[in-house]
C-alpha cells in the first residue's frame, strides 16, 4: 500500500515537468505503459523509429533486393555512416568513428593501437574501479604486449603523471564511474595526460547520449562506447570506435579483417589497411543490429545536448532530493556527488538488500538495475524521463523499504551491462 | 532474346525437380519472384521464420520486457543456445560452439588459443589462396605471436608435415575454395596434421548448411564459421566458434570479455574464465542479429544433411553439365571439379568478362557473383534451389555473352564474403 506523497515533492515534479522543453521527444520512444523505466543507462528502450525501419531491412533489403543491398541499400558504408551519427553526438567530426562488433573488441583493438603509437612507454593507466570488460581487456593486451597495467583513480592520476608520466602509453578511463554515476574531469584528465606525452582512451558507455562529450575539442586520442546504453540502438546493439584523425595513418589494428582492406574486393595476398577510420573495420558487420541502432539514433534529431545535459541534472538532482527526504532516514545512502558537475546521468543508492529491493521494484513496474554487492542504481535518460516518474519510484522503494516487503535473498542475477 | 532451350536438358531438369524429395522446403524461403538467386554461398536468402521472430523480438522482447528479456526471454544463453544449434550441422556434439561476433573476430580468437595450446611450435600453416581475412588475421596472429606463417597449398600438405609437421602448431584450411567451390579433404587434412601433433583449424563458411561436417567425429580441434552464407542467418549474421571439448581447460583467448567471466555479474577484479566454451564469449551479444540467425536456423528442422548434400551434387552436376554443353564453346571454361566428391556447393566459371556478364545477369534476374578477376560464381542451395533455375541461369549466361549483350567494362564491385 503506498502512503500519501509528500505534498511538496508532488507540487516540485509536476512545475519541472510542465516547464521541460523536451517533454515532447519522450513521444520518440515506445514506452510500456505502468511501467517506470531507469534502467535505459543499462539497456535504452525501443525508439519508435526502429520498427519500421527493421521492417524495410528485413522485408525489402534482405527479403527482395538480396545481396544488391550491400551497395543499393548502403549496408556497405553503414559502419562509417553510424560511426558519423555516434560522432555527431560525441564531438567528433566525420570520419574518426567507425561503428560495429562489441565494446570489448573495441577496446582490445583500441588499447593494441595505443601500445603500437606508443611502442617506447610500457605502462598502461586503468581506473580499479573500471567496468569489468576494461580491466580484463586492458590486462590482456599488457600481457600480450608486455606493458604492466597501473591502476590508478581518477583522482590521483595527476601526482602520478607527474612522477611516473613519461613512462605512461595510454590512460584508460571512462567519464562516468558505472556504479556510483560520479563523473570524472574528461578536460582535466586528458590534459594531464597529454602533457606527460601519454594517449588517453576514453570508455564513452555511460556517456555518449546522456551529456555533451567534446572528444575533438578536448584533443582525445581513442574512444569507445556501446550502443544500447543511452543511444538507445537495441540489444547488444554495436559498438564504436573513435581515432582522432591525427592517429589514422599509424594505425595499426589487431584483428586486420577483409572489410578494412584498402582494396577489399581485390582479395590482395596481403592486408593493406584503407585510409582513415575504415581501416578499424574487422569482419562484416550484423546489419539488422547496425541499421537498427542507425534509426534509434534519430532520437537525437534536432536535440541540441546542452539541454539534454540540463534535463539530465535537473532528473539527477531531483531524485537525489526524493532520497534524501523519502529513504534516508530508512538507511539508503547516496553515493552519487551532489555537485552537478560531478555528476553522470543516474543516481545509485547504498543498502545492504539491494538486490532484493530492485527486485521488489520491479515487481511494481519500477525497473532499475543493481551493481554488486549493495548498489541500487537509476538512470535517468532525458529524452523520455519525468520528474513523475521519478517520485514514483522513490515513494515505491519507501514503501518497500519501510514494510519490509521483499524477499532479502532473491535468487539469479540480471546482467551488468 | 531467349533461344528455344535445349530439349534434353529441360526434360533432364524436369525430371530431376519431380523427384526432388526436399522441393517442399524451398516454402521456407520468402524468395521474391522472378528471380533466380544463385548467390545464397554469399548472402542466404530470407527464411519465412525471421520476420515474425524478429517482430517479437523487437516489439515484445526489447519494447515491453526490456531489461528483464536478458533472462526472461533467455537473451544472455543466446550465444551457447544458438551455438549448439549451429554445432548440430557441423557435427559438434553440444557444449562447444558459441556464436557471436564476426568470423574475423572468430579466427583470430581460434589462431590465438591454438598457438597457446602449442607454445613450442614455430609455424602456422594456411592456404595460399584461403579467403583474404583468414589470410590476413593468420599474419597478424603470428606477428604477434612471434610465429612464422607458411603458406601450403591443401595438396602440398601431407609431403610438407612429412618434413616439418614437428614445428607445425596449427594448420589452417577451409575445407570448400572460396573460388573454384573445390571441396578438400577434411579428414584426411585433420588426420595428417594430427600425425604431426599439430592443431586443426577449418573455416567452415562455405560448408556448414552446405554439406555434412563431422566435427567430432573427424577430431577436429577448432572451426569458425560464419552465420549469413548457406544458414541464411542474415546480413552479417553472428559467427561462430568451435572449440573441442578436450581443449576447453586450456583454452585461453585474446579478447576476455566479461561476458566469458565464470562469474560476469560478480564484477570480479581479474578475469577469471568460464568453464567449457562460455570462456570464449567476448562482449555483449548483437542480439537482434542473433536472434534472426536462430530462426533462420529453424529451415534445417527435421532436414537430412546427407539429403542436401545428395542434392546439391545433384544441382552442380547438373549445372555442369549445362556450362559444358551451352557455355563451353562461348569462352566459359568451368574451375570446379567435375568429382563429385571433390566439390562443394557451387560451380565457378571462367571467363574474362566475370564481372560484366554477372552484372548483365543480374538485369535478368539471374543473381550470381564473381571473384576478382575472372570468376563467375554460381552458389547452389538444396533448401531451395531448382535444377530448373540453374538451366534458366545457363540460358540466360549463354544467350548473353553469344549476343555479347554487356558492357565489357562494368563500374562497381559487390562486396567479397
Amino acid at each position: 500500500m503506498t502512503t500519501m506523497p509528500t505534498t511538496d515533492l508532488t507540487e516540485v515534479a509536476a512545475r519541472l515537468d510542465a516547464d521541460d522543453p523536451l517533454a515532447h521527444l519522450r513521444d520518440r520512444f515506445l514506452l510500456p505503459p505502468d511501467v517506470v523505466y531507469l534502467d535505459g543507462n543499462s539497456l535504452g528502450p525501443l525508439p519508435a523509429a526502429v520498427p519500421p525501419v527493421l521492417t524495410d531491412v528485413v522485408t525489402r533489403q534482405w527479403g527482395t533486393d538480396l545481396i544488391g543491398s550491400w551497395n543499393g541499400n548502403g549496408w556497405w558504408e553503414a559502419p562509417l555512416r553510424v560511426g558519423d551519427a555516434i560522432g555527431a553526438l560525441i564531438g567528433a567530426a566525420p570520419g574518426q568513428t567507425v561503428a560495429g562488433d562489441s565494446t570489448s573488441v573495441q577496446l582490445h583493438t583500441a588499447l593494441h593501437a595505443a601500445a603500437s603509437l606508443r611502442p617506447d612507454r610500457a605502462l598502461l593507466v586503468t581506473d580499479p574501479d573500471h567496468f569489468p570488460t576494461d580491466r580484463y581487456v586492458a590486462a590482456a593486451v599488457a600481457e600480450r604486449r608486455g606493458l604492466e597495467v597501473l591502476r590508478v583513480s581518477p583522482a590521483d592520476l595527476s601526482g602520478f603523471l607527474r612522477t611516473e608520466g613519461d613512462r605512461v602509453a595510454v590512460v584508460s578511463y571512462s567519464p562516468v564511474d558505472f556504479r556510483t554515476g560520479e563523473l570524472y574531469d574528461m578536460r582535466g584528465v586528458t590534459q594531464d595526460a597529454h602533457r606527460a606525452g601519454a594517449l588517453v582512451l576514453w570508455d564513452l558507455c555511460h556517456a555518449a547520449g546522456a551529456l555533451p562529450v567534446e572528444l575533438d575539442a578536448l584533443g582525445v586520442d581513442l574512444a569507445v562506447g556501446c550502443g544500447y546504453k543511452f543511444l538507445s540502438g537495441g540489444p547488444g546493439a554495436p559498438a564504436y570506435l573513435y581515432v582522432a584523425h591525427r592517429h589514422h595513418r599509424d594505425l595499426r589494428t589487431p584483428v586486420p579483417g577483409w572489410t578494412g582492406h584498402a582494396d577489399p574486393f581485390g582479395l590482395g595476398r596481403d592486408y593493406a589497411p584503407a585510409p582513415g577510420i575504415a581501416r578499424a573495420r574487422i569482419g562484416t558487420p550484423p546489419i539488422l543490429s547496425l541499421l537498427a541502432l542507425e534509426a534509434a539514433l534519430t532520437v537525437y534529431d534536432g536535440v541540441d545536448l546542452a539541454e539534454v545535459r540540463a534535463k539530465s541534472l535537473s532528473l539527477t538532482g531531483f531524485l537525489l532530493r526524493c532520497a534524501d527526504e523519502l529513504l534516508t532516514p530508512l538507511g539508503f545512502a547516496s553515493v552519487t556527488p551532489s555537485d552537478p558537475g560531478r555528476r553522470g546521468s543516474q543516481v545509485s543508492l547504498r543498502h545492504p538488500h539491494a538486490h532484493a529491493l530492485t527486485r521488489a521494484l520491479a515487481d511494481r513496474g519500477v525497473i532499475a538495475d543493481m551493481r554488486a554487492p549493495d548498489l541500487l542504481r537509476f538512470g535517468v535518460n532525458a529524452l523520455y524521463t519525468t520528474h513523475r516518474e521519478l517520485l514514483t519510484a522513490a515513494w515505491c522503494l519507501r514503501d518497500i523499504a519501510a514494510e519490509a516487503a521483499y524477499d532479502p535473498n532473491p535468487r539469479g542475477r540480471g546482467p551488468v551491462t
